[in-house]
């Protein structure tokens, strides 16, 4: 199959783009480059060694022995957009190219505009695409678990039954995002669901939880295949920098009380179940809602556990709470449908300290990437709008 | 109080001008004339014939005995709202600076996108410029009955009560829009919602539904004083677009089967809500939202009305019903409520046959510049994208 992947530079494109090719499918890719520019204004960079994009395009070549089809270029300019549509002519489009950061758009008035506006536009451009170029592909389109926010009732994949009054209906699940960045993805999740029903068009919303791991079978013992990995406050999430921060001795600390529980699942979950949606499409007009994580966790409950697998590794570390820069609840109510994508065949990988030990393992060998950006591993950018480095709770 | 009115030139903005200066508010406008230039866009024009904004401000001053301070611009600007807050410090603003068309987001993917980065982008603006420099004013916003569409179930005013699997929460009602415009719509809303917990604002959310009416008492005999009436299928909305298609002796036509139902109100009774609404201010970090509407009609019997008002009027005309251009269920449950405002002691005209009469009389009087413009009256944008006027039914 023909599959389009919108931020293939990233941390997941990249990745997605290996596990396609190894399963036989043409792939190609546009990215201009943002994620890059951004850890680097985090003052941060990528632990694992990043090739530019020119050599990643070889090495996937020689690895492949087939092209990956690159774009350069914002997909906010149309013109680009029109061109891969229409010399691609994709049978999918993955669409991973979105400012994927929280921290990044709560920094300041211009970060949040930009972050909304590039959301909310590039996907704009990709449904219009669709519909003009490529009318019978679908759309699996990166959402986020964070779009539900923490309600105190079950979270169901996307759409609930409600009685109300005495009469019933199936209405979308009333989404409460925590950020900027989490409404931009709640904005697009609507223009597509409206996208399906006006142009007739097919898409799956994959409300993802949070991605954790250095690498997916693909990438082997070749360095050059490695995908980045984050531990900025803005492009680092929790296990990722809690696993960071034990490389290179830092306490591990979960925000606030630290009791927050979100959808995990490891980088090779994520790219199982997206190869699933995009291998088991939906029907014309249909919109569909996957609810894409391994199993719910407590951030502290998984701060202990790189804790232990840092410990047989011989690390010593500690968990140590700092102020939380987010406004959310710290102990709350979760429980989260996620039966769609097991009901497709999605098998979970349920090791998480296995997993746990390859990152730490990886990691190690990058210990001095980390110690060489270690100031960008505790948040300052607070929610209110503040600038101030998070202080340790103790 | 200080009240601030973006959009100011539009039908709304110029009518609550003058409605809050009669009653001793202190009112300062902006805007960018976008409203004139998109009728004309539309080969249409104001049926009332309406002075260009400088001379609308030298009527004001010699009206109120005060002078309506006035921006000239684009609220997506940043400099220009900075410069509007820092110089005018409002105690209130009402939001009318949207671009308010379903058809025209409709017409194509530049005015979609144009649709939605407006509406989306102004509002961020004035939701940063109001954290910044009036973070105890208060933000009436104006919203959309449309941003619910049309549920099987009631519709609440924003938020209610649901119990789900045997657990209860309290979550926004879900929105169904049916437009890019009414879907711009929702992401302002979500927006605002956030910010008032992020940032602790103030803010309503007026869920509007459909305006009809050339005038408010304020405009007295002073022609000078009147506010735009749009009939083109873009800016004009329906009881608007009949009188206007009863005084040159058109048919009167609903879209489709015309048994679409909406909430329905005066430009008086509009003026009145949003000033109690200005008057009577939510609590900080307060989000709340009031449907604004007096009763809910069925779209051919208001077509009915205005054939029966007109026939007393002397005009003998039809009511033909023709294709539908817009995607929308046609015949349907319809049960929003509307206390919030009746609570806060809005008192509703009530009659609408009353207020028909009046609108049609003053149409009269231009019944040349409809004629002149009497091709834009049939619509042509279809939301599944073809550009081609519907044909009449019969």
């Amino acid at each position: 199959m023909r599959v389009f992947i919108p931020g293939v530079d990233g941390y997941l494109g990249w990745s997605l783009a290996l596990y396609l090719a190894a399963r036989g499918h043409e792939v190609a890719g546009a990215d201009a480059g943002f994620r890059r520019r951004w850890v680097e204004e985090m003052g941060s960079d990528s632990a694992t060694p990043i090739l530019p994009i020119e050599e990643r395009l070889l090495v996937f070549k020689e690895t492949f022995d087939g092209e990956l089809r690159f774009w350069d270029g914002d997909l906010c300019d149309w013109d680009l957009v029109e061109e891969i549509f229409t010399e691609f002519r994709p049978e999918a489009v993955v669409h991973l190219g979105e400012c994927p950061s929280a921290p990044y758009s709560m920094i300041d008035r211009e970060h949040t505009t930009f972050v909304q506006r590039n959301n909310v536009m590039n996907t704009l451009n990709i449904i219009f695409a669709m519909r003009d170029f490529a009318p019978d592909a679908q759309l699996v389109k990166l959402g986020t678990m964070g779009e539900y926010g923490t309600p105190n009732i079950d979270i169901p994949e996307g759409f609930f039954e409600v009685e109300y009054r005495g009469r019933k209906d199936r209405l979308p699940f009333p989404r409460q995002a925590g950020s900027w960045y989490h409404w931009s993805k709640v904005h697009g999740s609507n223009n597509i669901m409206f996208a399906c029903k006006l142009y007739g068009l097919r898409a799956t919303d994959v409300m993802q939880g949070v991605v954790f791991g250095t690498r997916i079978d693909e990438m082997g013992d070749d360095e050059r295949l490695l995908t980045r990995l984050d531990f900025d406050e803005a492009f680092g999430t929790a296990i990722n920098r809690f696993s960071c921060q034990a490389v290179i001795g830092d306490p591990l600390t979960p925000f606030g009380k630290g009791h927050q529980r979100r959808g995990f699942l490891p980088l090779r979950d994520s790219m199982q179940c997206l190869t699933l949606a995009v291998d088991n499409p939906p029907e014309a007009s249909e919109y569909r809602v996957f609810n894409q994580f391994e199993e719910t966790y407590d951030v502290t409950e998984l701060a202990r556990k790189v804790q232990k697998v840092s410990g047989d590794l011989g690390m010593d570390v500690e968990v140590i709470n700092v102020e939380n820069p987010r406004l959310e609840l710290e102990e709350h109510y979760y429980t989260p449908d996620h039966q769609n994508l097991l009901d497709l065949g999605y098998q979970p990988t349920h090791d998480v300290e296995a997993e746990m030990k390859v990152m730490l393992e990886d990691l190690l060998r990058y210990k001095d990437r980390i110690e060489a950006h270690k100031d960008a591993l505790l948040p300052q950018m607070r929610w209110d709008g503040r600038h101030e480095k998070v202080h340790y709770l103790k």
